[in-house]
């Protein structure tokens, strides 16, 4: 499989990933929540085994294919690592996972934790991906990219098709970009008339920058999400999905932490600076919604420290 | 309406709070989840507004009265007190509330970012009860059991109209107690075949003193959950519905504060011990469950600090 995924290849995903993901809840906090008027509904992925939408992805390409002797390997900011963790540890193979510098130590010591080797190497995610794939050519191990595969992005839009089955109407649909996986997922999964906003950090802006050159191209990664947010490059297969469909937004820093801390507050969720990203853009108003548009923000992960959520 | 809540008194309270409270998830962890082998449904009633299910019993007392100019007045542990400020600002009216020594300083300031004024009385909930009736004598304020009150535990009763939606089948539900408002509410909404198991911690066990006296006793106070589950003597009330119902188990406040880890680890869920009480008869061995038995757990609260949930 080297195209985008089809609706076929979204179907075979649902199919494997039956049983092995939790289908996580939508739920409604109701209008005035996050100081916003209207009504939002959240889909509350960080609520998914391994804390992130990326065991969706990351069971999909273990299960499509022969498993080797040497298990899976993956580069990662933290949260696709701890996916293949959990994966490798559910098929009973082993993990190898080659994380950056500016990956949390919470994300570090789940991988750790779920018996994987991590392998700390670099600042960045991209520096990790270049040795986790010159280790991969040794060992021959299945290599799972975290966003840049038809298999991956296949596998996110199983997310899209819960959702649609959660929500009686869906206008329009926010959802934060690192690489493009997950979004690419749901422009998979979701019908054309889906409004689809994808919502990156300033500081880390690799969709919106491809959409004004018109092309893929590399920024500066920094910023409170670089260590879920943080790719350098749109994934080229997600870039194929989002090109022509995704609205872009940009969002600052200080919006995402406000973002992350009114969820808690207003809705006893906690996600990860990434996993406020995507309501940050309405909290903030850099995306209009109008009063009927019903809209669906996905809070895509929880792996992070949950201590500077009160004063 | 002096008698525990029938049939009748649960489908008015439903009319009530309809658009008012949250309709709260069941998530599915996974078998596995909490070291627990079999599937456990939970029903995630701490994301419901003002982080517990008290706002269902104090919207429905709230909405069954002609609100006095006073407006509302309640004593509380903290998680009621929260509620009941909630409701005050949702429709409009002011409310003091009183509060024992014991309770959390989340809980306090919780209760006055919500605009009720309140007083700190005695070390318990009962000290903070007995003040708070003698100032409702004086300005004629609604005041709103926490839990001895048939409005109270017929809104807390909806709460089980949910959870039968929500599931396919439902055999077991296991549920904390406190003064039983919420476990009497369940009692009222679930039928007579589901079996209802009710859990205390062992330093604040009521409901268990009771069925082993035959009648409602007082009991000494204390423990991790004392905040939120720290009432004397089980409600009149509740005891109607509970005394020929439930089954009691009680818990130690390590499986309790081992239980609330877990629900972060393995499911990104943050409980207040209060509300990982039902969870720990389960993790602590002390209920024994059929490996066939379709079985939720209502995770109750959250008003909690999450400081303590990482090392």
């Amino acid at each position: 499989m080297d195209h985008a995924p089809d609706d076929t290849d979204v179907s075979s995903a649902v199919e494997r990933l039956a049983g092995l993901v939790r289908r996580t809840p939508v739920v409604f906090p109701g209008p005035g929540a996050f100081g916003v008027a209207k009504e939002l509904a959240l889909k509350l992925e960080c609520l998914q085994h391994a804390g992130s939408f990326k065991v969706r992805g990351s069971f999909n390409t273990a299960l499509a294919a022969e498993l080797p002797d040497s298990g899976l390997i993956a580069a990662s900011g933290g949260n696709h690592g701890i996916a293949v963790a959990h994966v490798a540890r559910s098929l009973g193979v082993g993990a190898e996972v080659f994380v950056p510098g500016v990956s949390s130590a919470v994300k570090v010591d789940r991988i750790r934790a779920l018996g994987a080797t991590v392998h700390v190497v670099g600042e960045l995610y991209d520096d990790a991906q270049a040795a986790c794939d010159e280790r991969a050519a040794e060992t021959h191990a299945l290599n799972i990219h975290p966003y840049d595969a038809p298999l991956t992005v296949a596998g996110q839009a199983t997310l899209g098709v819960e959702l649609l089955q959660q929500v009686d109407v869906l206008d329009t649909v926010v959802v934060a970009v690192g690489g493009g996986g997950l979004a690419a997922g749901l422009a998979a999964a979701l019908p054309s008339h889906v409004r689809m906003v994808c919502v990156e950090p300033e500081t880390s802006r690799c969709l919106s920058a491809a959409i004004e050159a018109g092309h893929p191209i590399p920024v500066e990664v920094a910023g409170v999400a670089a260590d879920s947010l943080g790719a350098k490059t749109i994934g080229a297969v997600p870039w194929q999905l989002l090109a022509d469909r995704a609205e872009s937004v940009v969002v600052s820093d200080e919006a995402i932490s406000a973002a992350r801390r009114r969820l808690w507050d207003d809705a006893r969720v906690v996600a990860e600076h990434g996993g406020a990203t995507a309501l940050a853009a309405i909290t903030s108003g850099m995306v209009e919604l109008g009063p009927d548009e019903r809209t669906a923000v996905v809070v895509c992960g929880s792996n992070t420290d949950p201590r500077d959520l009160v004063d």
